[in-house]
């Protein structure tokens, strides 16, 4: 059987995975555009910031006689009657045929160029997105070579704030500028998003909310600066992290899509029954309201391809959907959620919310402050939780595990969380939040 | 309503809590034996090692007009038919009678002192348990005061092993003794106990397995070696961590019990409707296998507590048991369990275990090693797992959360870890394990 995986990116290498284990008589040729094989892009900021090198962000791809691994490849067209790609070698133009069964799109996304005045013109050049390896080594020559004093970064995810951060540590001058009122607005509510806020401005960094940009500014050649809410702020570089649009041109008008996401089933399997696709191209279930949703991180993305790959290797796997758990950390601030915010949860169920603030050790063994806010509808059932300070995203971990198994608050609250001083607390904040929403519940028995 | 808390411990605390926070008329007496109030003794060993002070270890229970703590007072009888206690108030000698309603025998366990000659006669002057504050302090003032050079641990669980590596840091000679062939016999399977004998080793304690002691060796009136299977070792000072028994006398003859601990129903409730028991002195339930078990836990005694104090006071609340979450640090070594361990399992199940070995997060953060062992039963249930490494007690909290709502393998490989190259791997070792786990088994569906 011959497969195409086009793209060696996560989901890409997850899928490839679990089809070499499952079909021993497999071929497959993966496609990659890059210059280079699977990395890690997520670490790009941390990267910067510790100033290492980016070499260390790659993953060389384990080749095998059955495995194919074409970088520096583009493909140029699918021809999904034939069952036959199109394939250009990007370094000498040559353009190559390859038949397939099954074939795997995972091709991604790439940075959303928000429609900013300037903002398309100056790619590159004083503006710059964050994706690729090639991506951040632009951004540090240029900030190296010009001696740039100030730097914005317009949105306020993950990307954006963990550039921030790390350019700030560069002893950079930063501001964030945010179109919607808080930061992480996709993860966090807005009493959790301002604790990040509060630390952010806390390490020097200027946050700006409500604050769409309209343009950025240039004199002459270069950036000099940001227009929003009609006033100007100087910065010499820019960095886009305003989200990302998927990479789903070759299938236009071929497979069903929603806003350019493709559409899969939950086979993984696009309306082509020989094209599967997985990654941040695709539009997936949330677990918890079944709603449809684009979460495009890594995490997931290693899910969908693994269920792609059974799938087209002949067995059976369906993806139930994604329960949302997102991760970031900012300097010393880690910063975790999943499921639905109570913002979200609150457009659909009757919810009830409790914040507790504990610590993650006793003080004596140098605990420091963690802070979780536990979301339930009024049965009690999980819906979501958001956790700050160093091992929050362990017990976001937990919580994921309790939505997964539509867990209630009382789950919550009875689970044995492992105890020793060295590396807990006695009351887990997990338990500590759990007791404190159930007290705001009817709760007629406890079942521990 | 009257209610008396015998045992100002983990559960004695927890109870009190719910008690009073759901009977708003309740008047609660505590009795407790020792000279302060609620403390941690999990710390010693720590508190030890870092040389500060065991005064830290002591949190002094909130007074409220209802609630009344006698320290340093014993009880000294209970009339279950008039239902009233007799007190004995340890400083003056005075007694006094106090009536309940309802009763929480929550007097915890006491050391074992095995059958050992000399054990019991030399108990204080070169032979020393640790549960109490003065225990440790006997002991270091033991050390100190005749420059102590050998120390001798027998007991290779969690307290004499954190006590070993603790006495090693002061710059002891350190062994320990275990009648049976590994360390942690309880929570860690050969395979995995291995590998901290080899991290004790390496750091220059000796390990004698099946090597049970049958004489504390005395010269005149000091302590001066161990005999085991027929050999000598010098060592001036013993550590005896030989397990717990149950503080149960006061009840003999007038509830159920089995090996002296105190058996309830899934109330908290002993044979006597008007006293419940919670914490080290009770039998309780094994979640998995639904056995009967004595599992001496703090976090354990808290959930117990809860489920006392939330039953006598009115509301209901059910037990089902534990999932046997442990979690024991020595020196860096973080280690951790939960549910059943394959030798345990293989008794009663067809038992598929894996262990997969890989890092906490990626080396370019500092990522170090982490080891995870699953263990599955012929249909993917999850019975137990046993972790090693920095953040392993974290993943065994996935773990005990799984196993509370009966998942199965399928669910810890599809269950989304939160991925942030700062605190976490794209691949976390509970999924990794998952996919070894999972190859075992004949999978003609994955549901992720």
């Amino acid at each position: 059987m011959n497969y195409v995986i086009i793209g060696l990116g996560t989901a890409g290498v997850y899928a490839t995975r679990y089809i070499s284990s499952i079909d021993r008589n497999a071929d497959i040729t993966i496609i990659e555009k890059n210059r280079y094989e699977s990395y890690s892009p997520c670490g790009i900021p941390f990267i910067i910031e510790k100033g290492e090198s980016l070499e260390l962000l790659k993953h060389p791809f384990p080749r095998t006689k059955r495995i194919n691994v074409l970088i520096n490849h583009e493909v140029i067209e699918i021809d999904n009657k034939e069952r036959k790609i199109i394939v250009k070698n990007l370094q000498n133009g040559e353009k190559l045929e390859i038949a397939y069964d099954k074939l795997l799109f995972s091709a991604g996304a790439e940075p959303l160029i928000p429609k900013i005045k300037n903002a398309n013109e100056y790619l590159g050049n004083g503006v710059f997105v964050i994706k690729r390896l090639e991506d951040a080594e632009n951004l540090i020559e240029y900030i190296r070579e010009k001696s740039i004093k100030h730097v914005s970064v317009i949105g306020a995810g993950p990307i954006g704030l963990e550039m921030a951060y790390s350019m700030k540590s560069f002893g950079l001058n930063v501001s964030v500028f945010e179109m919607l009122p808080q930061v992480f607005p996709r993860s966090l509510d807005p009493d959790m998003a301002s604790e990040v806020e509060k630390f952010l401005t806390g390490n020097g960094i200027k946050i700006y909310l409500s604050s769409p940009v309209e343009e950025i500014v240039v004199d002459g050649e270069k950036v000099v600066g940001i227009k929003s809410n009609n006033n100007f702020y100087s910065s010499e570089a820019v960095i886009l992290s305003a989200g990302f649009r998927p990479n789903t041109e070759l299938l236009k008008n071929m497979v069903d899509m929603e806003r350019s996401f493709i559409i899969v089933d939950d086979h993984m399997r696009s309306s082509d029954p020989n094209i599967y696709a997985a990654g941040d191209n695709i539009i997936v279930k949330n677990m918890i309201s079944g709603e449809k949703t684009v979460f495009q991180i890594a995490t997931v993305a290693a899910k969908q391809g693994m269920v792609a790959g059974i799938n087209m290797a002949g067995k059976e796997a369906i993806y139930t959907g994604t329960t949302l758990t997102f991760v970031s950390k900012i300097g010393s601030l880690e910063i975790a959620s999943t499921g639905l915010t109570e913002t979200e949860a609150s457009k659909k169920y009757r919810v009830f919310s409790a914040r507790a603030r504990g610590l993650n050790r006793p003080k004596y063994t140098g605990g420091t402050e963690i802070l979780l806010k536990l979301i339930c509808d009024e049965n009690g059932k999980i819906l979501g939780a958001q956790g700050m300070g160093e091992l929050s995203s362990q017990k976001i971990n937990v919580i994921s595990m309790a939505i997964r198994k539509n867990s209630t608050v009382m789950d919550i609250l009875a689970n044995e969380m492992g105890y020793c001083p060295e590396v807990s607390e006695l009351y887990d904040i997990t338990n500590m939040a759990a007791d404190l929403l159930i007290k705001k519940l009817n709760i007629s028995k406890y079942i521990f």
